[in-house]
């Protein structure tokens, strides 16, 4: 049997070590090279492949390859491109088995989050039907940590070192200038649909009276009169109040607190966003000085102080979805296992795609407390190691040195184009 | 002569390494025990001494204190108060003196920027003409790095970092996802009157096409027309633009670009942002996709990348502030003087407090292209120095460990209040 080439794309949202996991997935091939050709990688995700733009990674050198450990964001490029239904567009996944035909490829590994799994699978199921051979790997990714049947997600446990920091921090800065100054300060974070991102924060306190003083969930409905009152309570009682706010906030009947219901003098909608909007309830009803700050793509892309354990698993189960591909497995995602000891411990598994695909993990009730401001000690214990180990990059005039790829491409063997 | 005990105060706003100075202040007090007695630090900056409120630094352990040296933001806690002229309330400095003298103070070391300058030239000036002897020397600390006759200012250095760190790994996440998702991405910045943070921000590009595309200063008038030709410019260039805007960006007239001069239901303003603002106007004038972040006090606390230039330089200048003091030295400022090398090299220098007070360094205009969105090799020269070295906080569970100090208060010895 000749040997396969290989093609691996990112999907979606890219965090601070999804470059970690295309680390692992490349230096493993190239330990296999008897069995494994190139890594092909897709131009801006899975539209390269459709595009047949497709990058020689095996052009890199091999410190280039091992920058990608510690550079965040998608080298590759990535995108959000949602492959449709088989019913509905047979046609793209016929492009996809089309392309990996013409270049030999017999392995894709797709690094991504719920939607990439489920395509994935797709690609699986067609490929056995076309009688392609292929082995398709999913390997997991998402700052949103709602992935099933894992443990937790690469790219989370950065994101929420790097919430849990700047909390802690901030607040520092809150605390020292409250007597004369600000009195109350809102962070925004990430997290539409789970509150995973703003439980994190809660890891900065450690005492009582520490902060985070307020936690804001998705899950949780938001009532402005409770949240007033406690803004309130707290200021009294510490002097100051710090909130963090998952973007997904809401009220009960759906409507987020984004949207600020406010129009310009041209009738556009104001944007607004969370934080400021939070921020000036707080000053008309209680008068108080007020800051806010919106994390945005600093939260995900912050490998400056990445999580050494978040690193490891990224790196890791890049490394596992090549050795699974060795040993013939298709349609399954290599998971991260908990260890039940008291230290945390943990393996790598497998989970095969169909149960993954479509299938959101929310936030357990028994982490938020009753009252629905704080995180409980179940969270915590889950949350805590997820965070643990820092993993510098190198550093350069001060800057880290993040690794640039050449990109080069792999000429073209199809002579149909394909719109996307 | 009895030893005298020194008074030691944070004013204004706080910084990642303002506590790095009270470090240097201390530990050089305590290896003078024999000249120096006790450092009293005033509970939220001066007010502390106003209230007689102060905080006996000698209860605190050796470790303690050297832990200072990592922590961000006011150990002690710091005030926006500014003392009114002596002719004005001349109770207030009267004040100071009374506490001092019944607390055995004979040095005043006061930390902060150019409002405290101008304060502890006028207690000097007092305690002279009141006949007490009083040494006052100011440490300087601002991250806007608007002091004369110093180099730089502790603190800036490190807000300087975070900001071109920062920038750099948003700019990696939107190239890689531009193709099909957000294609301007706003961060907002510190700096109300000087551009000096947000031309930091220009430290993360090293290449010609690199992030940020466009610096926004509150000392080039902000022309909407020329500011969206450049975006769609960028966006048409690169395919995807990246934007670092001063909080201070302003139009010619003088109106700041957060003022949105929008009204909610109630007629209260809407607050606003000036990143919220430029985005509508992207996304209403070019439609594009976009995301922002507004930094705030993340960038000012953000001790755990602190520069290591600047860690050195705020220790080293508390340091100096006590040996200057001991040398029976008066109303002057120890400050950064810069060498001629190529090499970067910096000394301690002193500056008279007359000519520090009330004057503002401004950037110069050589320092911004003549096309007012970028920065010039000589802004470069000038900045690449102050954010070299990583001077990183202990770990503990994955989050740094900062300290919090007892602050245990001295006895009052006066029996009369005073309110402020």
């Amino acid at each position: 049997m000749p040997r396969k080439n290989a093609f691996y794309a990112q999907s979606g949202g890219v965090t601070a070590v999804i470059n970690a996991s295309a680390c692992g997935v490349i230096e493993t091939a190239r330990k296999n090279r008897s069995s494994i050709g190139r890594v092909y990688a897709g131009r801006n995700g899975i539209i390269g492949a459709l595009r047949e733009d497709l990058i020689d990674t095996s052009k890199e050198s091999t410190s280039a390859i091992r920058g990608l450990a510690s550079t965040p964001a998608g080298a590759f490029g990535s995108c959000r491109f949602k492959l449709k239904g088989l019913e509905e567009n047979r046609a793209e996944y016929e492009r996809l088995i089309e392309v990996f035909q013409a270049h030999n490829i017999g392995y894709f590994f797709y690094n991504g989050g719920g939607d990439s799994a489920d395509t994935c699978l797709k690609v699986s199921q067609l490929s056995e039907s076309m009688g392609y051979p292929l082995q398709a790997i999913h390997i997991p990714k998402t700052i949103d940590n709602d992935l099933p049947l894992t443990d937790c997600c690469p790219g989370f446990g950065s994101v929420a070192k790097y919430v849990a920091i700047s909390t802690r921090e901030a607040a520092m800065d809150v605390a020292s200038m409250c007597e004369t100054s600000t009195k109350v300060f809102i962070l925004e974070v990430m997290g539409r649909h789970a509150g995973w991102i703003a439980a994190a924060a809660g890891l900065a306190a450690e005492e009582e009276g520490d902060a985070p003083h307020i936690i804001l969930f998705p899950e949780i409905a938001f009532n402005r009169t409770r949240f007033l009152a406690r803004v309130e309570q707290t200021v009294k009682r510490q002097g100051y109040c710090v909130i963090v706010a998952s973007e997904g906030t809401q009220y009960e009947d759906g409507t987020f607190l984004t949207e600020s219901g406010l129009k310009d003098a041209f009738g556009h909608s104001q944007l607004g966003g969370l934080a400021p909007n939070l921020a000036q309830m707080v000053k008309d009803e209680l008068g108080y000085k007020y800051h806010w700050a919106v994390a945005d793509y600093l939260q995900r892309s912050a490998r400056h102080i990445a999580s050494l354990t978040d690193v490891k698993q990224a790196y890791d189960l890049g490394e596992a979805a090549v050795e699974m591909a060795l040993q013939g497995k298709n349609a399954i995602m290599p998971c991260i296992v908990r260890g039940t000891g008291k230290r945390y411990r943990w393996t790598i598994g497998e989970a095969p795609l169909k149960e993954v695909a479509n299938r959101e993990k929310k936030m357990p009730r028994g982490y938020i407390t009753r009252d629905g401001f704080g995180i409980t000690d179940d969270a915590r214990k889950y949350l805590a190691p997820l965070i643990t180990g820092e993993s510098y990059p190198e550093y350069r005039n001060g800057l880290p040195r993040y690794v640039k790829l050449k990109n080069v491409a792999v000429p073209r063997k199809l002579d149909t184009d394909f719109e996307v």
